[in-house]
């Protein structure tokens, strides 16, 4: 039984009870939810320890943080850090990516210490293991394929990209109509590989029933993957995007009809007047399943900070309808992202999804500014710092010009928080 | 002779040259866009090495880097330091808000020091000198404040920031309804002290052609503020701050109409669902007066990374068709920002504009985009470089955990670019 499986009897799990709390919303409207297929739990069977958490229509929405190691950067206590440092900053979900060292371990040391809900790409292990025994990409059969899923899905993982919407046909438009960066998914990139060097479909695809039944045995989620996800903005909203996510729309219908989750992975690089319009399109196709997006990158020419490139995309996607937000982080486009660029990452995507949160009217979020503008006009400075999104960067920030004022230093005592009382008073000291 | 009525004469002026040189537009079409005051060119005729620069309609989106000392903190090495940052960061203006030390001095100092466009607020100047001399805010005269305009327009300020439409009416509307956060404008709180106090009309709305008259001798252009600017989310949109931009409207076509070139200032804090009613109005009412706008800032929860708060609304309001975005620093509701933050505030307005120019399709910005993307592809890391928003910061970034790699450490040999090529062949070493 899967929590889709589970609500659509009509069942309120556990872990439905723990997503209302936590969301400040009733039990059945996640049930409904659930049941619906516009809100998913990623909750593995096997993940001990996990903290369930809710994805999708209605619910306060989400960010991501990709860690993983690199073939030149690979050290489990590395990842530990980065891991403890997502947790700290805020992210409400993790991704490992890792391309390099000990997968399994890494992943399984990952697992032990997440109380998140965790994600992993396959296919990753797949790919670097066929390189590793001395071969290619290409040497991978679909057998390594399906059997690198199940061990994530034992290990519990809680959900899996899977690049299920790469098929020959989407190739095809990809070839005809020609792209400034091509393929940018890693994992796009392996299938695409794989698939022109034998002449085959992608076997995601081919056989995306023996996906929906491994994913069933622990009630992993499947998160549909976009290789065809735009690099540039000259490549966004182009035919081999679009009849990939046609794909992936038919694709998140047969999942939800075999009881399993589904979300559907989206841009990319696009540009700022075309976001709505993708995030539009993916809840028509796709039956209103959750929308989990990579940026998006608003323009390419930001590498460096593209956690505000990407703050910018996020918060028009996610007030468009997007529901979950993977964090880009300043190292994006340069090197592997540090500790402290994991924390700038979850804190500019956190920024985005609450500025969206208010502009959806979700999770009581405009509450809590209302709340930090009343301490902000009373300078209650130890109430602002509690309430902000970051209180340790708010105090390190005013303590760099901390004087004896009550106000902060850019007014001093030329404060017209203070100088104006909130009856439209004037303060004895100015009159 | 200004701007505005050589525009009209159907002179084209050196500055409007200079302006359509550096858009890649014809000059007639400056001259079009001046006299039907769409654009302005601040360019006080005694600023000595201006470089002229235009902000408004079809023109490239503008940024603005705020200067200036408080009553805390006041040097003019420090000043001239943060010029000199905002100058190699790519600012297009920047203003002068100066509370602290010798104002004059200062301000000379700045303006000695600056190619750009400089702004100030002149009323800053009177409420001080007035606090100083032993009184307070309210002791500064009719003549004081106007004596105060003459002095920063004759030292070769080229745009002044004057609260015209805090009359008593948007007063009265205020106290009526209340807020959250009351009056955050200094500028709008000195006027309102002032006019509470002494139970009279705004001067500078009820002398409005005194201001004109001064405008006029330097030709120095209209700021109109905001006074009434939010400084919550709540107080957003309310009726104090559309009483205001109403007079606004009607104070710019009386600028206009004697020849004085103006732009019209606006929010301030602002959800993101609001944002493109807000440009969209005060378009309308301003009959497309170019808008300047402070943020808007989309959450009040973030102090401390206010610059990205402020790159989302601000990109959001360009792309709607905001036209010059002040910038906000990371110290913003925090404390006076010092050079790095002013680095961090330039970067992160400049990033929002760019993105927005790509949607207002202005200024050839989609195609550094394109050249930068042609450039990734290639794994070309030099063009990158040469081609980024911050060539600087993108070679530290990349410094961070640059490998032998021909890609980036994040993917190294997995990366998807150097996987499948242009034309969707498959790099030999893969297959």
């Amino acid at each position: 039984m899967t929590q889709l499986t589970q609500a659509r009897a009509g069942c309120i799990t556990p872990e439905m009870a723990t997503v209302a709390q936590a969301e400040g919303i009733e039990a059945e409207l996640i049930r409904q939810g659930v049941a619906e297929g516009v809100v998913v739990i990623p909750a593995n069977t096997n993940h001990q320890g996990l903290i369930p958490c809710g994805i999708g229509r209605g619910l306060r929405t989400k960010v991501n943080a990709n860690l993983g190691t690199s073939a030149d950067c690979c050290s489990v206590e590395g990842e530990l850090a980065k891991l403890q440092t997502a947790l700290l900053s805020g992210a409400d979900a993790v991704m490992d990516l890792s391309t390099g060292g000990d997968l399994p371990g890494i992943r399984r040391a990952i697992i032990a210490h997440c109380p998140l809900p965790l994600g992993s790409v396959p296919i990753y292990e797949a790919a670097v293991a066929a390189m590793a025994n001395g071969g290619t990409v290409v040497g991978m059969t679909e057998d390594d394929i399906f059997r690198a899923i199940e061990r994530h899905c034992r290990d519990g993982v809680d959900f899996i990209t899977v690049h299920c919407g790469v098929t020959r046909r989407v190739l095809a438009l990809l070839k005809a109509q020609g792209r400034v960066a091509g393929i940018v998914s890693r994992g796009g990139a392996f299938l695409a590989a794989w698939m022109l060097h034998h002449e085959k479909e992608n076997p995601l695809y081919e056989h995306f029933d023996r996906l929906l039944t491994i994913c069933q045995a622990q009630d992993v989620t499947l998160s549909l993957g976009d290789g065809l996800r735009p690099g540039a903005l000259a490549d966004a909203t182009d035919r081999a995007q679009i009849e990939e996510l046609v794909t992936l729309g038919e694709l998140a219908m047969r999942a939800q009809d075999a009881g399993v989750q589904v979300m559907v992975e989206g841009p990319g690089h696009v540009p700022l007047g075309e976001i709505e319009a993708n995030i539009k399109l993916q809840k028509k196709l796709c039956n209103g399943a959750p929308f989990y997006v990579l940026g998006p990158l608003v323009t390419d020419i930001a590498a460096g900070r593209d956690h505000i490139t990407s703050a910018i995309g996020g918060a028009v996607a996610a007030a468009a309808g997007a529901d979950f937000l993977c964090y880009v982080t300043p190292a994006e486009h340069l090197s592997l992202p540090d500790p402290a660029d994991v924390r700038e990452g979850v804190m500019a995507a956190r920024l985005a999804a609450h500025a969206a949160d208010i502009a959806k009217g979700v999770g009581g979020a405009a509450a809590r500014d209302l709340a930090m503008s009343t301490a902000r006009k009373r300078l209650d400075w130890e109430e602002q710092q509690r309430l902000s999104l970051d209180p340790e960067c708010f105090a390190q920030t005013r303590a760099k010009h901390q004087t004896e004022s009550e106000a902060c230093s850019m007014c001093g005592k030329y404060c017209a928080m203070k100088m104006v009382e909130s009856g439209l008073g004037i303060t004895a000291e100015y009159c």
